[in-house]
C-alpha cells in the first residue's frame, strides 16, 4: 500500500500560528505545527543491596558510556511506570519505583528529566537492545567521571547518597555548573 | 508567499516507524513521524496573605471554570521558569517558585502536570487573554467544586493545605479516584 503518495519529505518553516503568541515549525508541504513541546526522560537510580544498577550503553549519543537506565516516556504511561518500562528494556531488571530524587531540567535541548529511587527486585540483570553492558556498581568503586554518559548520572547518583536515609524530601534540581567541583568523583 | 504549494492539510495513518518498537502517527503525505510525547503542564498555586490565585477560563476547554494559573511548558525554559511565565500570562501576576508542590500524571490524555508552591510578589493581579477574571481566594471562601474547571485544582489546593508548614517534602501525587469523595469541598 503506498502510504506516502506524494513521495515528499516534512520540510518545515518558522511561523506564528494564528491564535499563538511564537514561531513553530510549520510543515510546507502539510500546514502540520509542530509544536516541539519539552520532553520527558524517565529513569531510575535502581539499588540492590547498596549498589546501583548502571548501564553501558550501545547505542549513540555517548555510546560505551556508563548511564542510569533512563529514556523518552511514552504517552499512555506514568513517570514511574516508565522508569520500569525503561529498567526493563535497557538492564531487563524489575523494580519497585520509590521517591522521585531530582527533577533535572535542560532547557536548551528542551527536556526533563525525572529520575525516581528505586529498589530492584532481584539481581538478575542483562542486557537489552540498547546496552552493551549492565553491572551492579558499589558507591565505592563507581566507573570514572569521563566513563560516565552524562552529567545528570552524577548528579543523581549524589542526590541519592545525600538523601538515601529519607522517606520524605523535596527532588534535587540540577546543579549549578560550579557546584559540580565541589564532589570530586560523584 | 505561498507556504504550502500542496494546499495539502497533514493526514495520519498509524505505523511501526523503523527501529522504533511501537505505533505512531505517520503523515500521509510527507512521512513525518509525530512521536506524540507526553506533554507537561506547568503551573502554581500562588499565594498572598493566605489567599490563592485563582483564573476563571476564556477559552475552551472549561471555559468560564476557576482554574490554577497553569499551561502547556514550552521548550526553553525550565518549569519554574513556565509556571512563573503562566502566571504572568494568565493573571498579570508575578510569582516567587518555592518547592514542587504535585506531580499529576493523567496518562490517558498523556499530560504530566508539575504544580508548583508559589508566592505572589504582589497583589497586582488582572485577567490577560486567556482569562475572564482573576481574584485571590480566602482558603474558606475557595469556588464550589462545581465551579472549578478540572479535577487537579482540588489536588493541589489540598496538597497545598497539607504541606503549608513544611519546607522540604515529596510532591504529591493524583490521588486514587475513591479518595476525592474524603475532603467535601477540597
Amino acid at each position: 500500500m503506498n502510504r506516502n503518495p506524494t513521495g515528499l519529505s516534512p520540510r518545515f518553516h518558522n511561523e506564528v500560528p494564528q491564535d499563538d503568541d511564537r514561531e513553530r515549525r510549520v510543515c510546507d508541504h502539510c500546514g502540520f505545527v509542530d509544536y516541539e513541546n519539552p520532553r520527558i526522560i524517565v529513569g531510575s537510580v535502581a539499588i540492590w543491596e547498596d549498589r546501583v544498577l548502571l548501564c553501558r550503553r550501545a547505542i549513540e549519543p555517548r555510546r560505551g558510556y556508563w548511564t542510569l537506565p533512563a529514556g523518552f516516556m511514552e504517552k499512555g504511561e506514568s513517570p514511574g511506570e516508565g522508569a520500569r518500562r525503561e529498567a526493563w528494556e535497557e538492564a531487563r531488571a524489575e523494580l519497585e519505583v520509590d521517591q522521585l530524587l531530582g527533577v533535572y531540567s535542560v532547557p536548551h535541548v528542551g527536556h526533563v528529566q525525572m529520575i525516581y529511587r528505586a529498589r530492584l527486585l532481584s539481581d538478575t540483570i542483562a542486557p537489552g537492545p540498547e546496552s552493551e553492558e549492565v553491572k551492579l556498581f558499589p558507591f565505592d568503586a563507581l566507573p570514572p567521571l569521563e566513563e560516565r554518559a552524562f552529567p545528570s548520572v552524577s548528579w543523581a547518583l549524589r542526590h541519592y547518597l545525600e538523601t538515601r536515609e529519607r522517606i520524605d524530601f523535596a527532588p534535587r534540581s540540577a546543579p549549578l555548573p560550579e557546584a559540580d567541583e565541589a564532589v570530586p568523583g560523584l
